[in-house]
Protein backbone atom coordinates (compact mmCIF):
# COMPACT_ATOMS: atom_id res chain seq x y z
CA UNK A 1 0.00 0.00 0.00
CA UNK A 2 2.89 2.17 0.49
CA UNK A 3 1.52 5.64 1.53
CA UNK A 4 -1.61 6.82 2.59
CA UNK A 5 -2.46 9.75 2.40
CA UNK A 6 -3.26 11.87 5.37
CA UNK A 7 -2.79 12.06 9.07
CA UNK A 8 -3.46 8.74 10.29
CA UNK A 9 -3.64 7.27 13.61
CA UNK A 10 0.22 7.01 14.17
CA UNK A 11 0.18 3.43 16.17
CA UNK A 12 -1.03 0.25 16.24
CA UNK A 13 -3.82 -0.57 18.47
CA UNK A 14 -5.48 -3.76 19.81
CA UNK A 15 -3.31 -7.36 19.80
CA UNK A 16 -1.04 -5.51 17.63
CA UNK A 17 -0.12 -2.53 19.96
CA UNK A 18 1.08 -5.45 22.59
CA UNK A 19 3.06 -7.12 20.10
CA UNK A 20 4.96 -4.12 19.43
CA UNK A 21 5.41 -3.12 22.83
CA UNK A 22 7.29 -6.97 22.77
CA UNK A 23 9.82 -5.86 20.24
CA UNK A 24 10.74 -2.68 21.31
CA UNK A 25 14.27 -3.99 22.27
CA UNK A 26 17.54 -3.22 19.43
CA UNK A 27 18.01 -6.81 17.40
CA UNK A 28 19.98 -7.57 14.45
CA UNK A 29 17.19 -7.43 12.18
CA UNK A 30 14.84 -3.70 12.41
CA UNK A 31 11.67 -4.30 11.20
CA UNK A 32 10.39 -0.96 9.61
CA UNK A 33 6.38 -0.98 9.62
CA UNK A 34 2.95 1.03 9.28
CA UNK A 35 0.66 -0.53 11.15
CA UNK A 36 -1.94 -0.21 8.98
CA UNK A 37 -0.56 -1.27 5.91
CA UNK A 38 -1.58 -4.85 4.28
CA UNK A 39 1.68 -5.24 2.76
CA UNK A 40 3.22 -4.66 6.14
CA UNK A 41 0.91 -7.19 7.45
CA UNK A 42 2.70 -9.74 5.65
CA UNK A 43 6.26 -9.70 6.70
CA UNK A 44 4.89 -8.95 10.56
CA UNK A 45 3.37 -12.23 10.04
CA UNK A 46 5.86 -14.24 8.30
CA UNK A 47 8.39 -12.36 11.55
CA UNK A 48 6.08 -13.44 14.47
CA UNK A 49 5.30 -17.22 12.51
CA UNK A 50 8.92 -17.87 12.44
CA UNK A 51 9.75 -16.40 16.05
CA UNK A 52 12.54 -14.27 13.92
CA UNK A 53 14.26 -11.54 16.62
CA UNK A 54 13.55 -8.76 15.07
CA UNK A 55 13.09 -4.44 16.63
CA UNK A 56 9.94 -3.28 15.66
CA UNK A 57 9.92 0.50 14.10
CA UNK A 58 6.83 2.55 13.26
CA UNK A 59 7.91 4.94 10.42
CA UNK A 60 5.48 8.13 10.44
CA UNK A 61 5.08 8.67 6.29
CA UNK A 62 4.79 12.12 7.36
CA UNK A 63 7.92 12.59 9.22
CA UNK A 64 10.43 10.11 7.35
CA UNK A 65 13.88 9.36 9.84
CA UNK A 66 17.15 10.26 7.91
CA UNK A 67 18.50 6.99 8.39
CA UNK A 68 15.14 5.66 6.75
CA UNK A 69 15.49 7.28 3.82
CA UNK A 70 18.95 6.77 4.07
CA UNK A 71 18.78 2.80 3.74
CA UNK A 72 15.22 2.70 1.68
CA UNK A 73 15.33 5.85 -0.96
CA UNK A 74 11.47 5.34 -2.17
CA UNK A 75 10.67 5.87 1.21
CA UNK A 76 8.18 2.60 1.31
CA UNK A 77 7.21 -0.05 3.94
CA UNK A 78 8.11 -2.76 5.04
CA UNK A 79 11.37 -2.58 4.92
CA UNK A 80 13.42 -4.36 7.25
CA UNK A 81 17.41 -3.95 7.59
CA UNK A 82 19.88 -6.82 8.49
CA UNK A 83 23.62 -7.00 8.89
CA UNK A 84 23.66 -3.56 7.64
CA UNK A 85 21.69 -3.64 4.41
CA UNK A 86 18.17 -2.86 3.54
CA UNK A 87 15.08 -4.48 1.78
CA UNK A 88 11.86 -3.53 0.71
CA UNK A 89 8.77 -5.48 -0.99
CA UNK A 90 6.52 -7.44 0.82
CA UNK A 91 6.84 -11.30 -0.82
CA UNK A 92 10.87 -10.81 -1.62
CA UNK A 93 11.14 -9.85 2.21
CA UNK A 94 8.95 -12.96 3.32
CA UNK A 95 11.23 -15.47 1.12
CA UNK A 96 13.92 -13.30 2.34
CA UNK A 97 13.32 -14.32 5.84
CA UNK A 98 13.35 -18.22 4.77
CA UNK A 99 16.34 -17.88 3.06
CA UNK A 100 18.38 -16.12 5.81
CA UNK A 101 16.82 -18.02 8.75
CA UNK A 102 16.76 -21.66 7.73
CA UNK A 103 16.85 -22.81 10.72
CA UNK A 104 14.26 -21.06 12.50
CA UNK A 105 10.85 -23.18 12.21
CA UNK A 106 8.21 -23.61 10.90
CA UNK A 107 8.63 -22.37 7.84
CA UNK A 108 6.39 -20.33 5.26
CA UNK A 109 7.55 -22.51 2.05
CA UNK A 110 7.19 -26.04 2.05
CA UNK A 111 10.48 -28.57 1.07
CA UNK A 112 9.35 -30.25 -1.78
CA UNK A 113 10.29 -28.07 -5.26
CA UNK A 114 6.62 -29.05 -6.01
CA UNK A 115 5.19 -27.63 -3.52
CA UNK A 116 7.18 -24.63 -3.30
CA UNK A 117 6.33 -23.90 -7.09
CA UNK A 118 2.55 -23.97 -6.51
CA UNK A 119 2.54 -22.01 -3.21
CA UNK A 120 4.35 -19.49 -5.58
CA UNK A 121 1.86 -19.76 -8.09
CA UNK A 122 -0.93 -19.32 -5.99
CA UNK A 123 0.82 -16.35 -4.16
CA UNK A 124 1.29 -14.72 -7.49
CA UNK A 125 -2.75 -15.01 -8.12
CA UNK A 126 -3.51 -13.12 -5.13
CA UNK A 127 -0.69 -10.92 -6.07
CA UNK A 128 -2.28 -10.23 -9.65
CA UNK A 129 -6.11 -11.02 -9.22
CA UNK A 130 -6.92 -10.75 -5.50
CA UNK A 131 -5.50 -7.83 -4.35
CA UNK A 132 -5.96 -5.66 -7.14
CA UNK A 133 -9.24 -7.35 -7.84
CA UNK A 134 -10.17 -5.62 -3.99
CA UNK A 135 -8.51 -2.44 -4.92
CA UNK A 136 -10.50 -1.71 -7.86
CA UNK A 137 -14.01 -2.71 -6.10
CA UNK A 138 -12.82 -0.26 -3.41
CA UNK A 139 -12.25 2.48 -5.58
CA UNK A 140 -15.00 1.71 -7.87
CA UNK A 141 -17.53 5.02 -7.88
CA UNK A 142 -19.81 3.67 -10.71
CA UNK A 143 -22.55 1.21 -8.96
CA UNK A 144 -22.39 -0.99 -12.60
CA UNK A 145 -18.78 -1.15 -12.11
CA UNK A 146 -18.85 -1.88 -8.18
CA UNK A 147 -21.22 -4.96 -9.18
CA UNK A 148 -19.05 -5.78 -12.09
CA UNK A 149 -15.62 -5.71 -10.27
CA UNK A 150 -17.70 -7.47 -7.34
CA UNK A 151 -18.65 -10.25 -9.52
CA UNK A 152 -14.76 -10.31 -10.95
CA UNK A 153 -13.20 -10.38 -7.00
CA UNK A 154 -15.57 -12.94 -6.13
CA UNK A 155 -13.87 -15.14 -9.20
CA UNK A 156 -10.56 -14.32 -8.27
CA UNK A 157 -11.47 -15.57 -4.80
CA UNK A 158 -13.57 -18.90 -5.94
CA UNK A 159 -10.82 -19.88 -7.91
CA UNK A 160 -8.28 -20.28 -4.76
CA UNK A 161 -10.77 -21.47 -2.63
CA UNK A 162 -11.66 -24.64 -5.27
CA UNK A 163 -7.52 -25.23 -4.63
CA UNK A 164 -7.61 -25.19 -0.56
CA UNK A 165 -6.68 -28.08 0.72
CA UNK A 166 -7.86 -27.53 4.55
CA UNK A 167 -7.67 -25.98 6.94
CA UNK A 168 -4.68 -23.91 5.33
CA UNK A 169 -3.92 -23.52 1.62
CA UNK A 170 -1.38 -26.50 1.37
CA UNK A 171 -2.86 -28.62 3.93
CA UNK A 172 -1.75 -28.42 7.45
CA UNK A 173 1.69 -26.29 6.94
CA UNK A 174 0.54 -22.43 6.94
CA UNK A 175 2.80 -21.32 4.13
CA UNK A 176 3.45 -18.02 2.16
CA UNK A 177 -0.11 -18.17 0.05
CA UNK A 178 -1.76 -17.93 3.60
CA UNK A 179 0.45 -15.09 4.32
CA UNK A 180 -0.19 -13.21 1.42
CA UNK A 181 -3.86 -13.24 1.51
CA UNK A 182 -4.46 -12.60 5.29
CA UNK A 183 -4.28 -9.08 5.31
CA UNK A 184 -6.79 -9.04 2.78
CA UNK A 185 -9.20 -11.43 4.21
CA UNK A 186 -9.04 -9.56 7.89
CA UNK A 187 -9.52 -6.35 6.08
CA UNK A 188 -12.59 -7.89 3.99
CA UNK A 189 -15.34 -6.01 5.90
CA UNK A 190 -14.52 -2.98 4.40
CA UNK A 191 -15.87 -4.33 1.12
CA UNK A 192 -19.01 -6.24 2.78
CA UNK A 193 -19.91 -2.61 4.31
CA UNK A 194 -19.50 -0.56 0.74
CA UNK A 195 -19.38 -2.74 -1.91
CA UNK A 196 -22.59 -5.66 -1.22
CA UNK A 197 -19.38 -8.26 -0.97
CA UNK A 198 -20.62 -11.61 1.42
CA UNK A 199 -18.03 -13.94 2.00
CA UNK A 200 -20.73 -16.57 1.69
CA UNK A 201 -21.74 -15.38 -1.50
CA UNK A 202 -18.23 -16.14 -2.76
CA UNK A 203 -19.06 -19.77 -2.48
CA UNK A 204 -16.30 -23.05 -2.63
CA UNK A 205 -15.27 -22.97 0.57
CA UNK A 206 -14.38 -19.31 1.09
CA UNK A 207 -15.88 -18.46 3.89
CA UNK A 208 -14.37 -21.59 6.21
CA UNK A 209 -10.96 -20.46 4.36
CA UNK A 210 -11.16 -17.27 5.41
CA UNK A 211 -12.17 -17.94 9.03
CA UNK A 212 -8.90 -20.35 9.05
CA UNK A 213 -6.73 -17.35 8.26
CA UNK A 214 -8.25 -14.40 10.59
CA UNK A 215 -8.24 -16.48 13.25
CA UNK A 216 -4.42 -17.69 12.96
CA UNK A 217 -2.48 -16.16 16.16
CA UNK A 218 0.10 -14.52 14.01
CA UNK A 219 -2.42 -12.88 12.24
CA UNK A 220 -4.23 -11.87 15.12
CA UNK A 221 -1.17 -10.60 16.91
CA UNK A 222 -0.81 -8.16 13.52
CA UNK A 223 -3.87 -6.63 13.95
CA UNK A 224 -4.81 -3.48 15.00
CA UNK A 225 -8.48 -2.26 16.14
CA UNK A 226 -11.35 -1.97 13.32
CA UNK A 227 -12.14 1.60 13.71
CA UNK A 228 -8.90 2.69 13.00
CA UNK A 229 -8.52 0.84 9.69
CA UNK A 230 -11.96 1.95 8.34
CA UNK A 231 -11.04 5.87 8.90
CA UNK A 232 -8.05 5.27 6.50
CA UNK A 233 -10.32 3.29 3.86
CA UNK A 234 -12.84 6.19 3.54
CA UNK A 235 -10.16 7.81 1.22
CA UNK A 236 -9.94 5.06 -0.82
CA UNK A 237 -13.98 3.83 -0.73
CA UNK A 238 -13.95 7.86 -2.48
CA UNK A 239 -11.04 7.30 -4.50
CA UNK A 240 -9.02 10.14 -3.19
CA UNK A 241 -6.35 8.11 -1.89
CA UNK A 242 -2.59 8.74 -3.33
CA UNK A 243 -0.58 6.04 -2.32
CA UNK A 244 1.13 3.97 -4.52
CA UNK A 245 -1.53 1.20 -5.31
CA UNK A 246 -4.56 3.34 -5.43
CA UNK A 247 -2.45 5.88 -8.12
CA UNK A 248 -1.64 2.24 -9.92
CA UNK A 249 -5.20 0.95 -10.21
CA UNK A 250 -6.61 4.53 -11.18
CA UNK A 251 -3.64 3.94 -14.12
CA UNK A 252 -4.27 0.84 -15.24
CA UNK A 253 -0.91 -0.48 -14.25
CA UNK A 254 0.70 -2.89 -12.32
CA UNK A 255 2.10 -2.21 -8.55
CA UNK B 1 2.90 -14.19 -24.10
CA UNK B 2 0.34 -17.58 -24.01
CA UNK B 3 -0.72 -18.29 -27.55
CA UNK B 4 -0.30 -16.34 -30.68
CA UNK B 5 -3.77 -15.65 -32.60
CA UNK B 6 -3.46 -17.02 -36.22
CA UNK B 7 -1.44 -19.55 -38.10
CA UNK B 8 2.52 -19.09 -37.27
CA UNK B 9 5.68 -20.58 -38.32
CA UNK B 10 5.38 -24.02 -36.93
CA UNK B 11 8.52 -24.78 -35.32
CA UNK B 12 11.84 -23.39 -34.39
CA UNK B 13 14.32 -22.14 -36.73
CA UNK B 14 18.00 -21.29 -36.76
CA UNK B 15 19.89 -22.10 -33.87
CA UNK B 16 17.22 -22.94 -31.79
CA UNK B 17 16.23 -25.82 -34.31
CA UNK B 18 19.26 -27.37 -33.77
CA UNK B 19 18.57 -27.14 -29.92
CA UNK B 20 15.73 -28.90 -30.51
CA UNK B 21 17.08 -31.37 -32.77
CA UNK B 22 19.50 -32.29 -29.22
CA UNK B 23 16.94 -32.67 -27.03
CA UNK B 24 14.16 -35.11 -29.16
CA UNK B 25 14.92 -38.16 -27.01
CA UNK B 26 12.45 -38.69 -23.91
CA UNK B 27 13.60 -37.58 -20.39
CA UNK B 28 12.05 -37.38 -17.13
CA UNK B 29 11.62 -33.73 -17.77
CA UNK B 30 9.63 -32.41 -20.32
CA UNK B 31 9.53 -28.73 -21.82
CA UNK B 32 6.42 -27.77 -23.32
CA UNK B 33 7.31 -25.35 -25.28
CA UNK B 34 6.10 -22.47 -28.33
CA UNK B 35 9.45 -21.48 -30.24
CA UNK B 36 8.23 -17.95 -30.65
CA UNK B 37 7.10 -16.86 -26.89
CA UNK B 38 9.50 -14.88 -24.65
CA UNK B 39 8.23 -16.36 -21.38
CA UNK B 40 9.07 -19.74 -22.86
CA UNK B 41 12.69 -18.99 -23.69
CA UNK B 42 13.19 -17.74 -20.04
CA UNK B 43 12.89 -21.55 -18.70
CA UNK B 44 14.52 -22.98 -22.45
CA UNK B 45 17.32 -20.32 -21.37
CA UNK B 46 17.45 -21.75 -17.88
CA UNK B 47 17.38 -25.07 -18.96
CA UNK B 48 20.25 -24.55 -21.50
CA UNK B 49 22.27 -22.66 -18.53
CA UNK B 50 22.44 -25.49 -15.72
CA UNK B 51 22.39 -28.05 -18.29
CA UNK B 52 19.43 -30.32 -16.83
CA UNK B 53 18.37 -32.88 -19.21
CA UNK B 54 14.93 -32.30 -20.63
CA UNK B 55 12.90 -33.16 -24.23
CA UNK B 56 11.38 -30.32 -26.12
CA UNK B 57 7.48 -30.71 -27.23
CA UNK B 58 6.49 -27.88 -29.64
CA UNK B 59 3.36 -27.11 -28.64
CA UNK B 60 0.63 -26.43 -31.49
CA UNK B 61 -1.64 -23.77 -30.32
CA UNK B 62 -3.69 -24.61 -32.77
CA UNK B 63 -4.26 -28.51 -31.80
CA UNK B 64 -3.26 -29.58 -28.93
CA UNK B 65 -2.37 -32.99 -27.60
CA UNK B 66 -4.95 -34.55 -25.14
CA UNK B 67 -2.10 -35.01 -22.72
CA UNK B 68 -0.76 -31.66 -22.64
CA UNK B 69 -3.94 -30.05 -22.15
CA UNK B 70 -4.72 -32.89 -19.21
CA UNK B 71 -1.95 -31.75 -17.63
CA UNK B 72 -1.99 -28.51 -18.14
CA UNK B 73 -5.46 -27.37 -18.72
CA UNK B 74 -5.21 -23.43 -19.69
CA UNK B 75 -3.30 -24.63 -21.94
CA UNK B 76 -0.45 -22.41 -21.72
CA UNK B 77 3.15 -22.30 -22.74
CA UNK B 78 5.72 -22.84 -20.78
CA UNK B 79 4.94 -25.72 -19.08
CA UNK B 80 7.11 -28.41 -17.82
CA UNK B 81 5.75 -31.93 -16.90
CA UNK B 82 8.28 -33.84 -14.14
CA UNK B 83 8.02 -36.90 -12.13
CA UNK B 84 3.86 -36.76 -13.30
CA UNK B 85 3.38 -33.32 -12.05
CA UNK B 86 2.83 -30.05 -14.11
CA UNK B 87 3.90 -26.70 -13.68
CA UNK B 88 3.37 -23.48 -15.99
CA UNK B 89 4.67 -19.73 -15.30
CA UNK B 90 7.89 -19.21 -16.29
CA UNK B 91 9.59 -17.61 -13.15
CA UNK B 92 8.17 -19.58 -11.14
CA UNK B 93 9.24 -23.01 -13.43
CA UNK B 94 12.67 -21.43 -13.46
CA UNK B 95 12.95 -20.96 -9.63
CA UNK B 96 11.69 -24.61 -9.60
CA UNK B 97 14.57 -25.59 -11.55
CA UNK B 98 16.79 -24.24 -8.97
CA UNK B 99 14.80 -26.22 -6.26
CA UNK B 100 14.21 -29.15 -7.84
CA UNK B 101 17.63 -29.60 -9.78
CA UNK B 102 20.58 -28.35 -6.50
CA UNK B 103 23.42 -29.81 -7.68
CA UNK B 104 23.32 -28.53 -11.51
CA UNK B 105 25.55 -26.22 -11.85
CA UNK B 106 25.82 -23.46 -12.55
CA UNK B 107 23.09 -21.80 -10.50
CA UNK B 108 20.71 -18.97 -11.55
CA UNK B 109 19.98 -17.55 -8.40
CA UNK B 110 23.29 -16.69 -6.34
CA UNK B 111 23.58 -17.94 -2.57
CA UNK B 112 23.70 -15.05 -0.47
CA UNK B 113 20.09 -14.39 0.94
CA UNK B 114 20.41 -10.47 0.19
CA UNK B 115 21.45 -11.04 -3.26
CA UNK B 116 18.85 -13.70 -3.88
CA UNK B 117 16.55 -11.09 -2.76
CA UNK B 118 17.97 -8.16 -4.79
CA UNK B 119 17.74 -10.75 -7.88
CA UNK B 120 14.18 -11.36 -7.34
CA UNK B 121 13.41 -7.52 -6.45
CA UNK B 122 14.87 -6.52 -10.08
CA UNK B 123 13.21 -9.73 -11.78
CA UNK B 124 10.35 -7.86 -10.57
CA UNK B 125 11.21 -4.67 -12.33
CA UNK B 126 11.24 -6.65 -15.43
CA UNK B 127 7.55 -8.37 -14.75
CA UNK B 128 6.28 -5.03 -13.58
CA UNK B 129 7.81 -1.76 -15.55
CA UNK B 130 9.81 -3.55 -18.74
CA UNK B 131 7.22 -6.40 -19.90
CA UNK B 132 4.66 -4.26 -19.65
CA UNK B 133 6.30 -1.37 -20.98
CA UNK B 134 7.36 -3.04 -24.35
CA UNK B 135 3.62 -3.99 -24.74
CA UNK B 136 2.20 -0.87 -24.33
CA UNK B 137 4.67 0.47 -26.57
CA UNK B 138 4.08 -2.56 -29.20
CA UNK B 139 0.44 -2.11 -28.97
CA UNK B 140 -0.26 1.54 -29.15
CA UNK B 141 -1.04 3.17 -32.58
CA UNK B 142 -1.75 6.51 -31.02
CA UNK B 143 1.68 8.33 -31.95
CA UNK B 144 1.24 10.82 -29.21
CA UNK B 145 0.60 7.47 -26.68
CA UNK B 146 4.05 6.02 -28.49
CA UNK B 147 5.78 8.75 -27.65
CA UNK B 148 4.74 8.53 -23.94
CA UNK B 149 5.42 4.62 -23.58
CA UNK B 150 8.63 5.07 -25.40
CA UNK B 151 9.94 7.68 -22.81
CA UNK B 152 8.60 4.94 -19.87
CA UNK B 153 9.45 2.13 -21.91
CA UNK B 154 13.25 3.90 -21.80
CA UNK B 155 13.04 4.78 -17.79
CA UNK B 156 12.44 1.51 -17.17
CA UNK B 157 15.22 0.39 -18.78
CA UNK B 158 17.10 3.09 -17.58
CA UNK B 159 16.71 2.35 -13.90
CA UNK B 160 17.71 -1.10 -14.46
CA UNK B 161 21.04 0.11 -16.21
CA UNK B 162 22.02 1.65 -13.39
CA UNK B 163 21.78 -0.85 -11.55
CA UNK B 164 24.09 -3.47 -13.65
CA UNK B 165 27.11 -4.68 -12.02
CA UNK B 166 28.41 -5.85 -15.34
CA UNK B 167 29.22 -7.83 -17.32
CA UNK B 168 25.55 -9.29 -16.16
CA UNK B 169 22.94 -7.62 -13.45
CA UNK B 170 24.94 -9.05 -10.53
CA UNK B 171 28.22 -9.00 -11.94
CA UNK B 172 29.23 -12.01 -12.75
CA UNK B 173 27.46 -14.41 -12.18
CA UNK B 174 24.18 -14.94 -14.97
CA UNK B 175 21.15 -14.62 -13.18
CA UNK B 176 17.60 -14.92 -12.58
CA UNK B 177 17.34 -11.21 -13.90
CA UNK B 178 19.03 -11.70 -16.82
CA UNK B 179 17.02 -14.88 -18.01
CA UNK B 180 14.16 -12.73 -17.05
CA UNK B 181 15.11 -9.76 -19.68
CA UNK B 182 17.23 -11.73 -22.45
CA UNK B 183 13.88 -12.68 -24.61
CA UNK B 184 12.97 -8.70 -24.52
CA UNK B 185 16.40 -7.64 -25.36
CA UNK B 186 16.38 -9.58 -28.35
CA UNK B 187 12.87 -8.50 -29.50
CA UNK B 188 13.85 -4.86 -29.10
CA UNK B 189 14.44 -4.48 -32.71
CA UNK B 190 10.76 -4.98 -33.58
CA UNK B 191 10.22 -1.46 -31.19
CA UNK B 192 13.83 0.08 -32.79
CA UNK B 193 12.17 -0.69 -36.71
CA UNK B 194 8.85 0.53 -35.68
CA UNK B 195 8.72 2.79 -32.53
CA UNK B 196 11.48 4.74 -32.73
CA UNK B 197 13.43 2.75 -29.60
CA UNK B 198 16.82 2.81 -29.71
CA UNK B 199 19.51 1.35 -27.31
CA UNK B 200 22.10 4.47 -27.44
CA UNK B 201 19.06 6.72 -26.21
CA UNK B 202 18.55 4.46 -22.99
CA UNK B 203 21.52 5.72 -21.67
CA UNK B 204 23.56 4.45 -18.60
CA UNK B 205 24.80 2.13 -19.68
CA UNK B 206 22.20 0.05 -21.62
CA UNK B 207 23.49 -0.61 -24.80
CA UNK B 208 26.95 -2.68 -22.97
CA UNK B 209 24.65 -4.31 -20.91
CA UNK B 210 22.34 -5.79 -23.76
CA UNK B 211 24.51 -6.90 -26.13
CA UNK B 212 26.31 -9.18 -23.24
CA UNK B 213 22.72 -10.72 -23.17
CA UNK B 214 22.10 -11.33 -26.64
CA UNK B 215 25.38 -12.77 -27.22
CA UNK B 216 25.11 -15.00 -23.99
CA UNK B 217 25.69 -18.46 -25.57
CA UNK B 218 22.14 -20.12 -23.78
CA UNK B 219 20.65 -16.84 -25.34
CA UNK B 220 21.94 -17.83 -28.52
CA UNK B 221 20.94 -21.45 -28.63
CA UNK B 222 17.64 -20.66 -28.31
CA UNK B 223 16.85 -18.10 -30.84
CA UNK B 224 15.14 -18.53 -33.86
CA UNK B 225 15.35 -16.61 -37.30
CA UNK B 226 14.21 -13.07 -36.86
CA UNK B 227 12.19 -12.80 -39.80
CA UNK B 228 9.51 -15.50 -37.94
CA UNK B 229 9.21 -13.32 -34.90
CA UNK B 230 8.37 -10.21 -37.09
CA UNK B 231 5.71 -12.46 -38.41
CA UNK B 232 4.13 -12.38 -35.28
CA UNK B 233 4.41 -9.36 -34.18
CA UNK B 234 2.68 -7.33 -37.10
CA UNK B 235 -0.47 -8.84 -34.95
CA UNK B 236 0.90 -6.66 -32.08
CA UNK B 237 1.91 -3.45 -33.51
CA UNK B 238 -1.86 -3.42 -35.18
CA UNK B 239 -2.89 -4.01 -31.60
CA UNK B 240 -4.95 -7.35 -33.33
CA UNK B 241 -3.27 -9.39 -30.90
CA UNK B 242 -5.46 -11.74 -28.98
CA UNK B 243 -3.03 -13.62 -26.42
CA UNK B 244 -3.43 -13.08 -22.72
CA UNK B 245 -0.77 -10.58 -22.73
CA UNK B 246 -2.31 -8.33 -25.30
CA UNK B 247 -5.64 -8.63 -23.78
CA UNK B 248 -4.60 -7.95 -20.57
CA UNK B 249 -1.91 -4.86 -21.56
CA UNK B 250 -5.65 -3.70 -23.64
CA UNK B 251 -7.89 -3.52 -20.16
CA UNK B 252 -5.09 -2.32 -18.01
CA UNK B 253 -4.60 -5.58 -15.93
CA UNK B 254 -1.61 -7.35 -14.26
CA UNK B 255 -0.72 -10.35 -16.13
Amino acid sequence: MGLPDEQIHPIATGRAAQTVEQHQESQDLVFYSGWFCPYVQRVWITLEERGIPYQYKEVNPYKKEPHFLAINPKGLVPAIEYTGRALYESLIICEFLEDAFPDHEPHILPSDPFDRALVRLWTDHVSKQIVPGFMRLVQAQDSQKQREYLEEFNKALRTISAQVKGPYFLGEQFTLVDVALAPWVVRDYIVAEHRGYSREAVGNGWKEYAVQLETRESVLRTQSDRVYYTEIYGRYLRDEAQSEAAKAIRAGRSF
